[in-house]
């Protein structure tokens, strides 16, 4: 079954609105295994939706329609589509009487506007809205499944999952079986990635009828495995030898899975060891904190962290010695360690993760250039401490730096991937 | 001129990946006085694409492709989009030898993969990426303008603006004259904005030949003039007009305009005052100082922050007292202000902020609820302080309380705005 999803609006095709129902609707038919072919976008006009109509009628066999059930002048989309399956327009009783309801327990009066929302293409199924006043419809037109979906995200989803998903489940049924995992992965470029994977596996996956594809998603990176089979048995035995071959690729770049942050991943291990954790960043300045304190239930284990930008503040706050500074600079491995260890030290906690660099634009001299950043990590099981060079901008080298410091506090909590 | 704007890439079709995409085009084309009529998105399939190119090359006379640049297997547009124009694909050597500066600058090797991305149809006009290493490309085919982007939605805004943009002017210019304005506001929620704007302003600035509409970007809304006009002067003179009328309306809820940040703002305003800042965070847990280390240059100012979420923390590196802990609680109006305090006195900084609240979901009483947070500025001027309740998810209660204390310490900065 091949599924092309249209959006209906000027609103869309000008940018004011984000099309997040063409990505909802995208996912939750790759959910049931269908296949996605299309995504449209068109104005509030007939021509346009016609051609869109007839096109999406030609390519695919399942086509969903968002937006322009509405009681505006501009919400004209069920007649366009009735007039595309040579079908009048007529009144949908039920569906006025609930809409009359609606505006009596509201105290309003019901314009014809209105009224004109309970009108559906004849022979049509009502897809009643379980949120709102603008009730959907599903036609079978030529052996071409359409179902027409209001445009306000909140309705639109209510509909599908509630109205449209079972009437769905019935005509799509006996088809394939998709399975997906997501391996999330930190520690390899896009292109390492590639290559890594490319040689055998792709070949070796697709054997087994499996999918293997990614994305970035900076700084991290999203290897994707789609397993498709006639049962679930089937499936789900393909996706676990696939898997267990991109593990093997992969190692320890492989940090989670599903909806996995390194962040959630190191705050897990650290409740694991009943350790606790402190921070000390210069040029990171707070974004680590900030994605540690970004997850509910961390200040279990979240005791302080500080953000020295200055000179002054590493000794004040960290204890760092001037004399360090002076003789190596505030970008150096030796001021990181002095700052894990003062952080640590200061806080009681039994981690003290601590970063200085120069994110630039400025900053930067030919010895230690912008994108220099010295990481440090002081642990039970002793010190740890690495230069990195990341000359990729401000935010990226912010991102990265974070991340990477995280992605080292996971690997010498979880020996394993050590 | 008439625009089609087109995604390739499964990511987005299957709806893991939300084709931001789009919209930015959709606004950035209507802003040029371009009318976008479609929107497409197809999967990295080769006869989707060439059926979608066509498609859009009949209706379209403008083309805008993004994805598929980069440098993995499934990135292939230019592929099928020299074979449509009927042109072989050829290395742009310039574009090659950026690449290979930038692997070498990087020290690691450049695969042929990598290296691919360097070939465009030829006769195309290469648009230089900004921001990456896949650069992109124009070409008129038939009549018809074609540009073709990268995914990332940073590096295709980046090359949209720098290297699209001039050449989109020079063939699209002619028509209208169409200038827009954007007035950065907070402080007011998006019914209110409405209210306060539809009564006598819709109106009025309908004469004027001016459009006025609202964006909400939380914590923060964009209100959006657009004057159209046949020539550049009078365009100017409508939108000018406008703004006074919109800004007696909004008064001190604008803090900036364009691309203006709260924080971009505030820290503006402490340069101009030559004060330096340092910032006591509980509850935001480093949020703040993360969006004020994301400014370049923001260290002449910026000292130190702490992310104290223990009371031990805020005793020991803040010198709250223990009886106001004790008496008052760690989220208190007391709390906030010594916080406050002791980050201006340790840090030797004229000006202070501090935050204590509740982000939730755990951690609420009665008393306090989840969402309940106090402020304190401590300044040159005096010290202020004021309590808030902001019960909307973690996430939002971080962003909502870091943009609130921003938005104060600018009032506090510009006694204009005061």
């Amino acid at each position: 079954m091949i599924a092309e999803i249209i959006a209906v609006g000027n609103e869309v095709v000008d940018g004011s609105v984000i099309n997040t129902n063409a990505s909802f609707l995208g996912e939750a038919l790759s959910q049931q295994g269908i296949t996605v072919r299309y995504h449209a976008a068109v104005p509030d006009e007939e021509a346009a939706m016609r051609e869109a109509f007839a096109t999406a009628g030609r390519r695919a066999n399942l086509v969903l329609v968002t937006g322009g059930l509405g009681p505006t002048v501009d919400d004209f989309t069920l007649e366009i589509a009735a007039d595309y399956f040579g079908k009048p327009l007529v009144m949908h009783e039920p569906s006025l009487a609930r809409l009359r309801r609606f505006f009596e327990i509201l105290q309003r009066p019901i314009t014809a506007n209105q009224e004109k929302q309970a009108m559906l293409p004849e022979g049509a199924t009502v897809l009643e809205n379980p949120v709102g006043t603008a009730p959907g419809a599903y036609y079978q037109h030529e052996g071409v499944h359409f179902a027409f979906f209001p445009g306000v995200p909140k309705e639109m989803k209510a509909m599908y999952r509630e109205r449209f998903l079972p009437i769905l489940e019935k005509f799509s049924g006996g088809g394939e079986i998709r399975l997906m995992k997501v391996l999330r992965c930190f520690g390899l470029p896009e292109g390492q990635m590639d290559d890594r994977l490319r040689a055998d596996l792709q070949g070796r996956l697709g054997l087994l009828g499996t999918e293997v594809g990614f994305r970035v998603r900076f700084p991290t990176i999203d290897v994707r495995l789609v397993a498709k089979a006639r049962d679930a048995t089937e499936a789900m035995r393909a996706l676990r030898e696939a898997e267990q071959v991109l593990r093997q690729r992969l190692q320890d770049c492989i940090y989670g899975e599903g909806e996995d942050e390194l962040s959630t991943v190191a705050v897990d291990l650290m409740k694991k060891n009943s350790f606790r954790l402190a921070t000390a960043e210069s040029c990171t300045g707070g974004l680590l904190a900030n994605q540690l304190t970004d997850i509910p239930g961390v200040s279990e284990i979240f005791l302080e962290g500080v953000v020295t930008y200055s000179d002054a503040s590493k000794i004040d706050l960290l204890g760092v010695k001037p004399e360090t500074l002076r003789a190596h600079g505030a970008v150096s491995a030796e001021v990181a360690l002095e700052m894990a260890r003062g952080i640590a030290a200061r806080s009681g906690a039994e981690v003290g993760i601590a970063l200085t660099g120069i994110a630039g634009p400025g900053g930067g001299t030919p010895e230690k250039p912008v994108g220099t950043v010295h990481i440090a990590i002081v642990h039970p099981g002793g010190e740890w401490q690495h230069p990195y060079f990341f000359p990729l901008g401000r935010d990226r080298f912010k991102s990265l730096a974070a991340a990477t410091a995280l992605d080292r506090l996971r690997k010498i909590l979880s020996p394993a991937a050590g």
